[in-house]
């Protein structure tokens, strides 16, 4: 069998079994001796005496993840690191030290590469991230490589605070930090060959990402649990969560936070593009109302959604006359393809 | 400019340049903050309360690192992690947590992954690793990147201890770990069309290199603050030992310590297989004669080799009349392709 049959996540499930982990993850199942938080969710946390390691990886790949005719390296730079930093957010952490892996064809440009780690710098700065070091290999493509560690803060009784994706209850609230839709559009503008209209803003939001670290942080000092980071777009990611906690989550689609750039821009099908566009870096946060209101005392930008139901689980979005929308994308397969 | 023409080594330079950090490192320079050891040495180690942090990360690539009609999927997934237990190793430190990148090509055979897995789960076994989690990304070859983290220990005074490789002086004495030379001669008889003798050992050797951290840990102990792992052939490896020291570096050709096999199959050319074949993963340790004694006691296939003195940056290797040998092949530049 090959890896285009099976898709990504088949493979992941073969793959855990070699490990001897149940994917998807099983609820309520012990993590491995070592791990507070095991495999299936953003990153890995360890535990350790004075602070917790959060561990996370990503990778971009030239021709894959991006076209270096259609994206500048800095913005390639800044991504691969993005990406990584999202996955930290998303744990209620703080990134700390980056590893990084350049895989390139030896007729790379070096003036790419040098773009490349000039936009990494930017972002590692913009986040007091360090990028410690790495490696460099040969390889028929470009590809960046990122490890990040991160640092979870610990409760008043020396427990490890993490938002995880198995934690939504029936009763939640869902939310979201931002606007969604933004980085799938800006990639429209520059996919279309001759836009009549352009946006700054949705250009920015698909090149240089803000990962929402503040609002981990804040969510995971409210006492919120659950969260993730949409990158995979919100639907999608959303199944994850209803998938690890055994919940039906219902969105009110009328409720999604959208730019006004996205709705002028795409007005016919900016909710298809919140719904499934990726790469926002927006996090979703779930918790009790309360718990949701003492976030948003900080974090300007949180917007209630939906709510989390005993169910099946199973992600519903409703329109405002109570109706299911039908999702005619259900995000990106990492190996199956895009579908966008 | 193409990576081509610059090499691997002005590419790091060019790139740490971005990064602020000089390299080659400058003997004396002041790690970055957060850091005790930065980039230039086998990982990095990061300051912590209780205990230090050690990263590292290695990549292996299809077609450029291994050959699958050549070597089977479980040695390359051992191979992919023993690299980096092997940089663990040149720290003085234990190896805990593994991150597994894996690149592939859609058609790849999902049986070929879990045989890689399966070579892994071995390694990390019996290395007590825990392959934490990872990430799974589309490409055009198949490429494994394991990012690994380790701790190191501290001292009475609770120093964090390590072997670097900017801490040889004039008057130690230079050790190396087990035999040299065995994991190129176990290549060259995967190379060669009809080997009229085969060892079992040689392709052991280069099909399960078994990484030195039971020797890096008991030099820590002994008072050794100089190490690194063998990986690129012992005269590159000592060359970076050298310049980081700012010290002259001879090694005895009659001293190296060589197995039957390898001299009974490649009677004609051990020598420059031990001098320069990679992948060895021995340990090369530097330090004083009543320090390397004190290893001796413990680990048993410890063998003086030469000695550092004052002098220019450079390793001189000499035979039994003192006269300087030639090293035809200075080992492997990963970006200027290999010099075997």
């Amino acid at each position: 069998m090959r890896v285009s049959e099976l898709g990504e996540f088949g493979l992941i499930e073969v793959l855990s079994r070699e490990l001897g982990v149940p994917y998807p993850p099983v609820a309520g199942a012990e993590p491995r001796p070592g791990l507070l938080v095991d495999l299936g969710d953003d990153a890995l946390v360890a535990a350790r005496a004075d602070e917790a390691l959060i561990l996370t990886t990503d990778t971009m790949v030239e021709g894959i993840h991006f076209l270096p005719e259609r994206m500048r390296w800095e913005d390639v730079g800044w991504k691969a690191l993005a990406s990584n930093i999202s996955d930290v957010a998303a744990m209620g952490g703080t990134p700390r030290l980056a590893l990084v892996t350049l895989m390139l064809p030896p007729d790379t440009e070096v003036g790419d590469l040098t773009k490349l780690y000039r936009g990494l710098r930017e972002c590692a700065d913009a986040y007091e991230v360090l990028i410690a070091g790495g490696d460099i290999v040969r390889g028929p493509a470009v590809a960046v490589t990122v490890a990040l560690t991160g640092k979870a803060i610990f409760g008043a009784r020396k427990q490890v605070l993490t938002l995880r994706r198995d934690t939504a209850c029936a009763g939640d609230l869902v939310a979201v930090t931002g606007t969604l839709g933004d980085s799938a559009g800006g990639l429209r503008l520059i996919q279309a060959e001759n836009p009549t209209e352009t946006s700054e803003h949705l250009l920015e939001a698909h090149a240089r990402p803000r990962p929402r670290v503040d609002a981990g942080l804040v969510a995971v000092r409210a006492g919120i649990k659950c969260a993730m980071d949409v990158s995979d777009g919100l639907v999608q990611d959303l199944g994850h969560i209803a998938r690890a906690s055994g919940v039906t989550i219902n969105v009110q689609s009328a409720r999604i936070p959208l730019s006004d750039s996205l709705r002028r821009l795409f007005h016919d099908d900016y909710l298809q593009l919140a719904l499934t566009g990726g790469e926002d870096y927006q996090l979703i946060l779930i918790g009790s109302k309360d718990a949701l209101e003492k976030v948003a005392e900080s974090v300007e930008d949180v917007t209630i959604v939906g709510e989390v139901m005993e169910g099946e689980p199973r992600v519903v979005v409703l329109d405002m006359s109570g109706e299911e929308v039908s999702i005619e994308r259900g995000g990106w397969d990492h190996m199956a393809g895009a579908n966008p």
